[in-house]
């Protein structure tokens, strides 16, 4: 049978220069959030389709990969649905599995539960350009901290991260689900509603107000209803405290200690964070994710106009596993996009030591090739990268390529010995 | 739904401590193979079912978690068989994916090309203790070096390694498939039946040469030519240097640039290795695998009575995909065996810095707030690990388990400020 010399459909294989970069930053991200108190932990790949099918995934559980059951358990010819054929599925998110994984091992864990997971997710999707089927997630997340702390520490130990990265100027949006709530009440729309108002308010950075507008009196929402709503979006454009004109229109809609919790956030993460990044509060903002419960944040890079990853409170969801619910929150990096952008800038990793070539010509004998070697030992105990091989008929071209690989100095290995 | 806590049959979560054992491991042996010029490379965890199905595996082919078709192409009611249903796998090893990497990519990458895969695998083993059924393999593979130079930095790399994460008395045990052969040529048995013949070698370690002897005649081979066989192997004890022994022995049957690069690869390891380990000659060691070619080694833990790895050279796996054969060869360390050792032995990873809890006592001003944040923030940037927490009504009875967690010092905030 001929073999496939590409990658499955939609995934791809990484060469030796993206992973330098991603390992690089991979130690960034690990070295920064443990200085925070974040602990590895990791989850296998595969969950039971159960647990991957409960719509806490939204539009992702449409696209798991899934795992043919095995031996006796398979019977194929019987089968009528996928229900019959299948019993675990590929993780989508990282999420998911926390969330079992807190549910199973709470007693064994610090209270709270500063988790950090870097691992690969499996989504199904048509590819394109830039997005894979499989791609790298990296979470932190806090469990059982039901403070506003949470949520300041999630996002200084993020934008500490981005920034030893190297990123600045880019801005962390803030917004409440409470909050976003509210301005809905206050509108006088219909709490069954709301996740379809959102959905749509989702697309205002693309569609504009007028497009929100436009989409909403189509959906039949009543016209008043509709402008009561966009005027708080007006208000928001023109006044400078766009915080305290949300706060004071729709007070009534909303408890105090929502807004003190809110506006902590804000002030604490503002007088101490680094330059490197605004902390703007965005009233559109919805994350697409409805097992969200309170605060919601975004990283957004404008100058490239997307989003590097974001998170939120999600108090509800252990409580799925274990009937008992336990105040969570989490921030995803957008690690794909990270290295992405790093890539098309150039990036090079810093601090990668000096790189030595030894070539060593076919036929030496043994005390020449024990020699050679024992001196590449040597150099690399003393820190140095050697690269230990034949000397290639063509020497001008291999000795051109090591140079071309950052190989700065050669040391070449003759019948008769050394030769430098 | 209900849903479940269990991680999937027959795999399992890392508890923190057991993560941060792991991710040391792993960062050492980043390190120190990166000092031989190995590259890091990644390849999706699934493959194309054709790939994976190719006989390359071994029984391991058996052992395949199969991906379900999506969308259009699943019709499971018309499905008589597997084929019909599945289109990709998950891996089962990390050598058919680097091959087919290699196949794919060589005029992209070195030549000779030092490849290092850290990566789950997948088989659906029946679980047993200590073994499950997603595993993390490290591998080292050198494509396109037919000299020895390929196994001399393999297995300097790999013990070099091992060495770094605190491992000595271990022994790494080599042979040559053209020695076994030999072996069995110069014994009078047919062709055919060699690979027959070195699986119920390879239970020498277990059964013993009596054990050996019984299956070989109960199998059906003639006794003068077990007897030759077995000959062989009670002269390797007896004689001190066993080789020369063997060589002089099956010399007919062994061709003479055989026995100098085999030779060299011994003289230039023990020239130049360290104290930690015995690389020691085993002509029962067999190696699961058919696809190897040449040398084959294994590390030992003698004391333990078990192996942690191993790998040789298999230089007609990438002709199964091009069309061409490049010569190969690998090493394997056996990753969830050298943590569980460690684990066992109450192994700590050194240099973990200090670590610092800040409490913060809930209803603080968002001044002692703020300045707690700061403090925290500064002293990160100064290299310590900093917890903050929110105070719990138990104090004595959080800071206790701070202090099982390893933090030394607290800091507390109280309404009024710092109380230290």
């Amino acid at each position: 049978m001929a073999l496939n010399k590409k990658p499955v459909h939609g995934m791809r294989d990484i060469m030796p220069e993206e992973m330098q970069i991603r390992d690089y930053v991979m130690g960034v991200i690990k070295e920064t959030y443990s200085k925070f108190g974040f602990m590895l932990i990791e989850t296998p790949c595969m969950e039971d389709i159960g647990n991957l099918s409960s719509k806490q995934g939204g539009e992702n559980e449409k696209l798991i990969f899934k795992i043919l059951k095995r031996g006796e358990k398979l019977n194929i010819e019987a089968a009528q649905t996928e229900t019959d054929i299948v019993d675990f599925g590929m993780r989508y998110d990282l999420t998911v599995p926390l969330v079992r994984y807190y549910a199973s091992h709470a007693n064994e864990l610090p209270a709270p539960f500063k988790a950090l997971q870097m691992g690969s997710v499996w989504r199904a999707d048509k590819p394109q350009k830039g997005r894979y089927r499989q791609f790298m997630q990296c979470d932190i997340d806090i469990l059982g901290e039901s403070s506003n702390l949470a949520e300041i520490e999630l996002i200084l130990a993020t934008t500490t991260t981005l920034s030893k990265i190297g990123f600045d100027n880019f801005e962390i949006r803030i917004n409440d689900r409470r909050i976003l709530k509210a301005m809905a009440a206050y509108s006088g729309f219909a709490q069954e509603d709301y996740e379809r108002i959102f959905i749509t308010l989702d697309k205002m950075d693309k569609i504009g107000l007028e497009g929100v507008e436009k989409i909403l009196i189509e959906d039949g929402f009543a016209i008043e209803q509709v402008e009561r709503y966009l005027d708080l979006f007006r208000g928001v454009k023109k006044n400078e405290d766009s915080l305290a004109f949300i706060e004071n229109t729709v007070a009534d809609f909303l408890e105090d200690d929502v807004k003190t919790g809110f506006r902590e956030i804000i002030e604490s993460v503002n007088a101490t964070k680094e330059d490197c990044f605004k902390l703007v509060f965005d009233p559109t903002l919805v994350r697409g994710m409805s097992y969200y419960t309170g605060t919601i944040f975004e990283i957004a890079m404008p100058q490239l106009g997307i989003s590097c990853g974001g998170g939120g409170r999600y108090d509800k969801m252990v409580g799925r596993f274990t009937g008992k619910d336990v105040p969570a929150c989490g921030f995803s990096i957008g690690f794909e996009r990270i290295i992405l952008i790093l890539m098309e800038n150039g990036f090079k990793v810093p601090n990668q030591g000096k790189k030595i070539a030894y070539l060593i010509e076919k036929g030496v004998t043994k005390e020449v090739l024990c020699d050679a070697i024992a001196q590449a030992q040597q150099e690399r105990q003393n820190g140095m990268k050697v690269l230990v091989a034949r000397m290639n008929r063509n020497k001008k071209f291999q000795k051109d390529q090591l140079l071309a690989e950052g190989y700065e100095e050669f040391r070449e290995f003759y019948k008769e010995g050394l030769k430098n």
